[in-house]
């Protein structure tokens, strides 16, 4: 392992599992690579909604346009330069706005299974 | 544990461990709240510098200026939107530039010990 610099033109987008919308995701270190986190970028086109349950700890950095997150008790909106933390088993909605976001993500442990 | 959401207004900043220069860190989310990364904000005055040896997995995101990050066998420079990885055990050199810069920071596990 070694210093990494990673830029968003670096990410290979993929759609995010699990749903049909324009929500993608890019890792750039994740299980491939042996070390304990999986750090990317995320693209969500505008209005876009995601529905899941954490199965990892996932910390997002807003990079560009908003993002709301709600499960049953809360809401949180964070724009640019902020953070959302979200908690494996939490069920939460995530949802973009009319500009749609760009985001940074770091979630433990890896969220993608290891290719068989 | 829920939703989190953090501005750099929520952060308490402490001079960063080993040094006496303009570099502040602000932990949101750390071992006092029983998750496995600790998640904050950190500032550095302009052309400040710091070397350590990683003591964890530390994932910068820079929000605003630009920092490097060196060491023996590479060197890598990152602005506004784009991340650096450091791995523990690297012995790193990081340094700000004359504008100084904000980043989010992501460590595995937590780099501050519990508080005795």
């Amino acid at each position: 392992m070694t210093i990494h610099k990673f830029t968003i033109a670096d990410a290979a987008f993929q759609r995010s599992p699990g749903q049909d919308g324009d929500i993608f995701t890019g890792n750039l270190l994740d299980q491939r690579h042996g070390g304990p986190v999986t750090i990317g970028f995320g693209r969500y086109g505008p209005d876009q909604i995601l529905e899941e349950t954490m199965t990892v700890h996932d910390t997002m950095v807003i990079l560009e346009g908003k993002i709301t997150v709600f499960d049953a008790h809360k809401s949180v909106t964070a724009g640019r330069g902020e953070i959302i933390a979200m908690q494996k088993g939490d069920r939460v909605t995530i949802r973009s706005h009319e500009a749609g976001a760009v985001t940074a993500y770091v979630t433990y442990p890896h969220w993608q299974q290891p290719e068989a």
